[in-house]
């Protein structure tokens, strides 16, 4: 089949505020084949990446997108890594290129699993979908008092495991942070598993962050997440260096393979957490997640926005048991929570892939039109992009 | 003084085609505080670095360039370092922002040195700019007999190093590559020499790059440079422990300063190249130099543009005396050559950095004009963007 079309959608909450919640808005991906379609998300800044794939080309090695998709053909798993490459040699010096990508295959996957009449993990070589143990991911409280209550909460509504992001960690002093952990560990109770994310907060300081690994250590957390930028390898090997029972985690802003398998073998860290809708997409995120097998590393997805980019991100290590612990959105903006449905967690509180064919998700299109942002590109008196309602 | 105004001025050729050349079209970008203006070029799609400017947030850290910039006080080396690291926490999930940012640091750099009335070289701590060597830098001929031609010309025109990228190399087989390399070297002459770009052709495969590896240390070359994508680290690194004479080169895709030093340390070249405007900027490019001279690797500049970016990216290793190759665009097209003026080669034959305040590049407005590209970009039917023609 040959690709025919490829429509962005570009969803927005009303209000966007500057809280490090990734659910505020999204760029839903529509692939179009042999009179069937395949639904993607890009984890990403929804006009920047249409613009990527819009754009003038500027040179043989900076074209649009669209020049290395539309009219590909595909049938199967092979081709969809053969346009991945033109992609990458096309688009090489087009920085915004791998996120809008990202959306592009993974609606090429579930496409393919459509036509096929399989799953998408199927028709990454796994015989079957294992069970995973979600976490309730969400934001740290403004204060200590409120992480303690969003971690009962969340462990009264049966979540196992919490992670606590971003918020006030690092921009006050260490008694704050300490404070901080100590109150997400007593809200969990003893038994309860407890993640920590710092989104970057340390640039690349090491002093910094071991500062706060005794209170870490303390708290019984599991993993430190993101203590550094994605790219300062160093300084996630120092502080692994220096760390004993509690893993580093990252690799969410990797927006290739390549960064991922970095932050393992120099980076050190203990679990490498992949956004298919940044990193390339499903086919790229499935490297990684095979490399780490290889590497004795724990593959954990990263998602914080709807049920089609969770399913995205889930399939590439859907088949690995032993990698069993999953990222999922505890609290999403109603956008994420009414435009997709299909995984929710089962009886024992666990989340399981769908067996239909593609990623089993579907997008209701009556509620995305409530969120729907009109844009208009023009360059040089040519529309080269106009939004469209037509789901 | 404050950041009053940033303006962006897509430039393009009537006609881009999809050659190699990065000169077909510029995003120059206009800093405006205290009265005065800076000038800077982002080496990047136009259309995209623009929408990464005046995006609209997706969240607390997918934030527009924009929100970091406007309105910030500057007055000192370390104030651009701040509003750095600014963009890169607000904006750590837009991809683009990189290349948005490094044309307004740049400009950052020409307004303070307008002010102070000093080059940029001094503000980065330089004595003096010692001159450099440059070299030719232009496509392999569609055949042999055309790069002999090419190299033969390059001479007569005084240059003593030449520079030959992409074109067909590794798009057939081995032995058409050998012949290019051979015509190369002959039409240089024994004394020329002789630099090889590759343009990334190899992907990751190291076996493909190692075959070319005898014919390029017979043809004398002094550098095999992107024979791989910048993130394979690890087949840099492969291809570096076969060749004896030949050094790696890499690094103009690097967006930010950690992806260099890691081409460096894990990857082994022997030349890192940076383009100030992809890097972010020439603090970021300033922070490679003095790796690279830490690492006893030399450092040289990537540009393939307009004098403007040739200044900025000269600036970073100005004072480096013993790191004396540099790359000089050899045959850009009209627009930049008409748009920027200033660095023009001395009776010697060798590039010298202007002592004049701030890049020393006068931008010719006039020129500009006539390759100015209107853009407008509407999101929920606000007006984000709307080129102007207000020089």
């Amino acid at each position: 089949m040959k690709i025919d079309a490829v429509d962005f959608f570009y969803l927005s909450m009303p209000v966007v505020t500057d809280e490090g919640d990734g659910s505020q808005d999204a760029l839903l991906v529509r692939v179009a084949a042999a009179g069937r379609v395949g639904w993607g998300e890009c984890e990403a800044s929804p006009l920047v990446s249409i613009a990527a794939f819009v754009c003038p080309m500027s040179h043989g090695a900076c074209r649009p997108v669209a020049d290395s998709v539309l009219g590909q053909s595909f049938a199967s798993p092979a081709d969809i890594a053969r346009i991945a490459a033109l992609v990458g040699q096309r688009s090489m010096d087009l920085l915004q290129a791998p996120h809008t990508w990202s959306g592009i295959e993974i609606a090429l996957w579930d496409l393919l699993g459509k036509v096929r009449g399989e799953p998408v993990w199927k028709l990454l070589g796994y015989q079957r979908a294992h069970r995973k143990l979600p976490y309730a991911s969400q934001l740290f409280g403004d204060t200590p008092q409120e992480t303690l209550l969003r971690a009962r909460r969340a462990r009264a509504d049966r979540f196992v495991a919490v992670k606590f992001g971003w918020g006030p960690i690092g921009t006050a002093d260490l008694r704050a942070d300490v404070d901080q952990f100590t109150a997400a560990r007593e809200g969990l109770g003893p038994d309860g598993i407890l993640l920590v994310d710092v989104g970057q907060i340390f640039g690349d300081n090491v002093e910094a962050a071991a500062a706060r690994l005794p209170a870490l250590e303390r708290a019984g957390a599991r993993w430190l997440e993101e203590p550094f930028q994605t790219a300062a390898l160093g300084a996630y090997s120092a502080l692994a260096a220096r760390s004993s029972k509690l893993k580093l985690a990252g690799g969410e802003g990797a927006h290739n393979a390549h960064m991922a398998e970095h932050l393992i073998d120099y980076g050190r860290v203990g679990y490498i957490q992949i956004d298919c809708g940044r990193i390339g997409g499903i086919g790229a995120a499935k490297r990684v997640a095979d490399y780490a097998v290889q590497r004795g590393v724990q593959f954990v997805n990263h998602t914080f926005t709807s049920q089609l980019a969770l399913s995205a991100s889930l399939q590439p290590y859907a088949g690995l048991q032993s990698h069993e612990i999953c990222e999922y959105p505890y609290a999403p903006k109603p956008l994420a929570r009414e435009v997709t449905h299909g995984l929710e967690r089962d009886a024992d509180g666990l989340i399981s892939l769908p067996d239909s064919p593609g990623l089993g998700v579907s997008v209701d299109t009556a509620a995305a039109r409530k969120f729907l942002v009109d844009v208009e590109i023009k360059v040089g008196g040519r529309s080269l992009f106009r939004s469209s309602d037509q789901f």
